[in-house]
């Protein structure tokens, strides 16, 4: 039997077994449902084992287990590790459900489920395609290991602890993850660049105290004023941030990537409608909006705060005003040299009459790939044989910490195939898959471990 | 017996009269205290009666009770009306008192209880300087009337609407006000002038909803960045609000009222050091602290509210945010024309990409009175005869919005005439009177009486 004929044969019971696993409340910041993630991740593992994995852990960490599992039957060939996570973000607002979130429902070729999208459908898709490889095609031409998490939605904070104690055994020479979505329904994709973060509180502090307006007003540096005058002047009147140095390190994309980004079927104008402006901008003059989002560097207020903003009018003078900002970084942006910039540039900005600190919140690494590499072009034929057309190279303007991390940590390069749609309802209610790209993805990963068959990583 | 001596020998029964007003508990914005403000109402009342004023009325409002007194036995002689209030602000935070609000205690000459400054004690002065003078010169040389009412810290809804029905009964030549607080305690004052005052919410819309940072940062305006520039392009480099047609009606000091408010002792490295920042600013250039609150307008925030204000790091452009922000106004600014160009401005510099909705929330009238007029004058005098040296003129920077309606309703000057201290805690806890500017006060308003005997007002 051939792939695409196996595929067709098992679909109804590839969809009831990720059904399964997707009724398994696995809510990983809700400490009720701790017994739910551990079964889930028990689930998960004996599916693993089932698939043709000979070796599964439970690995036990100071919160959930992380599921471990490897099939390394082909010495001399490559290793892929497979990285995603069983955990999934909390409900609320339940009302909002047209279906319960752990009664998985298909709905128009919809499988409604929290989860379904992120993570556990991409998860158990790979799990899926090891099966149907090895069902249809002998053993497997690569080695294989999987990492599979329970804490991808509270922070991974014992990821990076597995990571530096377990180095040996993950090393591996590609890792592949499917946690990010597709352009579009028609366009398979492989996502090559994710932005880079930094986060800060900016305080000022006039006054005391509140004061009064009228018996003040005037002779008084307002925090308010002095604050906005501070976040304004953080942009010049062409879009650009002016913290010294902020541009050095931005790798302009070449003009492959700009062609291959023009040429991506973007209609600005739908992007407008949806989001309900009556005309984009934000960014800098001279790039479009995918550009914007995807490969420069960008600073956005988050929050603003001070005095009275209750109803009504309160005549005051705040005696402080907070601004929380934060830039979104490109490659090859370092985002300890751009805090230094920032936290100097912001306090020069400071009108004199007020005192203002600058409060250093979160950061992470901007992260990219050259989609030339021998990982990306064998992933670009397997999305080719699954969906009749090559894919495109997008890049994503959030940030995943762990793809840096693992870059960092094996040196080996990340491929990103995501299986979903935009408008999937990751983190929202009615949460979906479809249910076509949950099987075109099965068709991928096996056609890749094809692909791979004669490439060295 | 002359007043001096009058004043002297009914010393400490004055204060002990005061401190029964004191203790009835009349604060008008609690309701669980109406009987206790209507009590007050009636204590004053009776206290009115006795000390001289032949009618004297409850005159019932929606609200609390006005009182209202005359004694007009001076036909073809001006007529003066005293405007105060008996209502008192609420005490809370209660711990922070030494000695309970309501239960008046002498301290270092300071007389601590709620209401002593704001303005209990500086009504029942007026009450005793007429007892003063009819006891010690025979009846008055002019005809006076009280009005004081028991809703001035809740608004004065019922003010306005009591004045236009009883036009006719308080018509007057002069309104007396004590409720300012004196330059310093050395300094004898009649206030000359009040700013106005217009407030405004700004309204900024970007998105329909809040977004991701990530994904969609660079391609839409950050509704919080707009309004941080559109809150600084509301004033210059220079300190000058941009707003079109803002300063055309603004009345500079003549230079007469520059020498009298550059004589006055007012130490800015003191009143920095008081306010606790690291130097004075926020106005004109051009001119002094003083002349700033006084008789320059202002342009202030008020309150600033956007995005995500809770601890840490969310990474979200905000779908909206709003900024509180008000102006001074000084004579002869209207309020109405202010608020017109203002909106008009705001719409203007609202960047491409949001939406902005300017709403307009309250307006009060700048005020201004000639010092060279005979009330003045001969309220300059009284203060000489009781304080022993000339008054200064100044004025404040806040708003009292009855002031310019009586000037509206009776055409008459108004003069304030205050005998508590800038640090009187007025509205706050430990509020307190000068036992000895009580006793002034009485002097100087029995002086005046007795000064406009033969002044044509």
């Amino acid at each position: 039997m051939d792939l695409p004929t196996y595929l067709a044969h098992h679909r109804n019971r590839f969809i009831e077994e990720l059904s399964e696993f997707l009724r398994i409340p696995s809510i990983s910041a809700s400490s009720p449902h701790k017994a739910d993630v551990r079964a889930c991740a028990a689930f998960l593992a004996e599916r693993m084992r089932e698939a043709g994995l000979p070796k599964v852990e439970l690995v036990e960490t100071p919160g959930h287990p992380v599921v471990l599992g490897e099939r390394t039957s082909a010495p001399g060939k490559p290793t892929l590790l497979f990285y995603g996570h069983y955990d999934v973000q909390p409900v609320d607002p339940l009302d909002e459900w047209i279906s319960p979130p752990f009664e998985p429902q298909l709905r128009d070729g919809r499988l409604y489920a929290r989860g379904s999208a992120d993570d556990k459908g991409q998860v158990y898709l790979h799990v899926k395609a090891l099966q149907a490889f090895l069902a249809t095609s002998g053993d497997l031409p690569v080695n294989l290991k999987f990492l599979v998490e329970g804490e991808e939605e509270v922070g991974s904070a014992n990821l990076e602890p597995l990571l530096r104690a377990r180095a040996e055994e993950l090393r591996c020479d590609g890792v592949l993850i499917s946690d990010t979505p597709m352009f579009d329904a028609k366009t398979p994709s492989i996502c090559v660049g994710l932005r880079g973060l930094v986060y800060f509180e900016i305080h000022v502090q006039g006054p005391r105290q509140d004061l009064h307006s009228g018996s003040y007003g005037g002779s008084v540096v307002n925090p308010a004023n002095a604050l906005a005058q501070i976040v304004t002047r953080l942009k010049d009147e062409r879009g650009r941030v002016t913290v010294p140095h902020f541009y050095d390190r931005v790798k302009p994309l070449s003009a492959e990537e700009k062609r291959s980004l023009a040429a991506l079927p973007f209609d600005p104008e739908a992007y407008r409608e949806d989001l309900g402006v009556p005309a984009l901008g934000g960014g800098e003059e001279g790039f479009g909006p995918l550009e914007r989002i995807w490969a420069r560097p960008t600073l956005d207020v988050n929050g603003l705060l001070s005095g009275y903003t209750g109803e009504g009018s309160k005549t005051i003078i705040p005696s402080r005003a907070m601004a929380k900002v934060s830039c979104r970084l490109v490659p090859n942006q370092d985002p300890g040299e751009i805090e230094e910039h920032f936290v100097r540039h912001v306090l020069e900005l400071a009108p004199e009459g007020v005192r203002v600190e600058v409060r250093k919140l979160h950061g992470a690494h901007p992260w990219a790939e050259d989609p030339e590499g021998p990982l990306f072009q064998a992933s670009a034929r397997a999305l080719e044989r699954a969906f009749g057309r090559p894919p495109v190279f997008t890049r994503e303007g959030g940030s995943i910490p762990i793809v840096p991390l693992f870059q960092r940590t094996f040196g080996a390069p990340c491929v990103l195939l995501g299986f979903t749609l935009p408008n999937c309802n990751a983190h929202s209610p009615n949460e979906w898959i479809p249910v076509d790209l949950y099987l075109k993805g099965i068709h991928t990963v096996a056609a890749l471990y094809e692909e791979l068959r004669d490439v060295r990583l």
